[in-house]
C-alpha cells in the first residue's frame, strides 16, 4: 500500500476528505495513475490535440489557455496542489481541443486516463461521489466567476481574487494573472501602484 | 410506478439517457422530489435565502440573476427542459445566496432537496453516476462560455449563440438575452439591425 513517500499521498489525503476508500479501491486507483514530472513551460494537452486525462496536481501550478484571434495567449483557469483540471469538452466527447496546458512552474502531476477513469469509477462507486463534490465544486467556482466578472470592475476584481488567495498572487507571474483576470498587464500595474499609494497614505490601514 | 402522464416523466426519460435505474431506484427517487408550477416571474430563490434544493426545469425556463452595484439585474445563467440550475455556492455551504432564481415563463419545475439528496444518493450509487455526468457537462460549458468571454467580440458571441442555439434565442426577451451575453438591449438591437441589413443585401445567403 502507498505509505507518504508515494508520489500519489496528497492524492489519496484528497480523496479522504470525502469518501472512505478501502485497501482494495485505493490499489484499484492507483493502478490506473500515472505520474508525470513536468519542467516549467511543458504542456500536458496542446490546441486541436485531444484531450485524454485529468489532471490532478500534487506539487506545482497549471494553466489552462487558448489563443486569441490576434495571436495572444489568454489565461482561461489555473490549478494549484489538490485541485483537478482538464478541458472537460474535448474529454468527454473525445474531439480536438482548442486549449493548452502548461506548467507554469516545475509541477508534478497525477494523470488519470479518460477511458480508464469510466471504468474506475463503475468498479469504485465511491469515486463516483467523489468527483461528483469535485465537479460540483467547480461549477460553484465557475457560477461565482461569472458574477465577478459581470458584477465588478478589473479594479475590485484585482482586489477581491488578491484578497481571497494572497499566496498565489504573490505565486505566478503578473502578466498571467492580468491575463487570468481579464485585462492588461498595464492595467495591474496601474492599479497595484494605486494600491500602494494608498497604503502609504493611509500608513494605519496596514497594521 | 409513473408512466408517461407523471410530471416526472421528462426526468426519468433524461436520467435513464445515462444510468439504468430499477424500478425501486426509481421510486426512491421520485419519494424525494417535489414539482412546482410556477407563474411567469415566480422566484424559487431569492438573495439572502439559503439555495435549500436543485432545479430540474420539465417545462418552461428559469433565469438565475443577481442585482448589480447599480440596481440593475445581471443574468448568468438561464435553464429550459432538462437542463438542472442551483446556485451551487449556496447550496453545498447552506449559506444565503447573491442570486435569484426565478421563472421566464410558466415552469414545472422538479425540485431535490439538497439534504434528501446526499442521503438518496448514498443509498442509489447509480444517481452519483448521473450527477456527477451532470456537473461534468455543466463545467464544459462553463469553460466554453470563458473561452467566448474573453476570444470574442460582443457581436461574435451574439452570432455564436443563435447559431448554437436558434429556438432559445427567439425565446426568450431579446432585454434578457443581451443581459445574459454580457452587453447592453441597445448594442443587441445594432447587432440584430446590421444583421438583417447583410441579409437583405445577400439575400442568396437566406436560401
Amino acid at each position: 500500500m502507498p505509505n507518504d513517500a508515494s508520489p500519489y499521498a496528497p492524492l489519496l489525503a484528497h480523496i479522504a476528505r470525502y469518501v472512505a476508500l478501502t485497501e482494495d479501491e485505493q490499489a484499484a486507483l492507483l493502478a490506473e495513475l500515472a505520474v508525470c514530472t513536468l519542467p516549467r513551460k511543458a504542456c500536458l494537452l496542446e490546441q486541436d490535440h485531444v484531450c485524454t486525462a485529468s489532471y490532478f496536481v500534487l506539487q506545482g501550478c497549471l494553466r489552462m489557455y487558448f489563443i486569441s484571434d490576434k495571436g495572444a495567449e489568454q489565461i482561461t483557469h489555473f490549478a494549484i496542489e489538490n485541485w483537478w483540471l482538464a478541458d472537460y469538452t474535448s474529454l468527454s466527447t473525445q474531439t480536438p481541443s482548442q486549449f493548452f496546458v502548461q506548467a507554469v512552474e516545475p509541477s508534478t502531476v497525477a494523470l488519470l486516463d479518460y477511458q480508464q477513469q469510466e471504468s474506475l469509477l463503475s468498479r469504485v462507486p465511491k469515486l463516483e461521489r467523489y468527483f461528483r463534490l469535485m465537479m460540483q465544486r467547480v461549477t460553484a467556482a465557475a457560477q461565482m466567476r461569472i458574477l465577478y466578472l459581470y458584477g465588478q470592475s478589473g479594479e475590485q476584481r484585482y482586489h477581491h481574487f488578491a484578497t481571497a488567495f494572497p499566496d498565489f498572487v504573490q505565486r505566478v507571474p503578473q502578466y498571467m494573472l492580468a491575463s487570468y483576470l481579464g485585462f492588461t498587464p498595464e492595467f495591474l500595474s496601474k492599479i497595484r501602484a494605486k494600491a500602494a499609494h494608498q497604503a502609504l497614505r493611509s500608513p494605519s490601514s496596514g497594521s
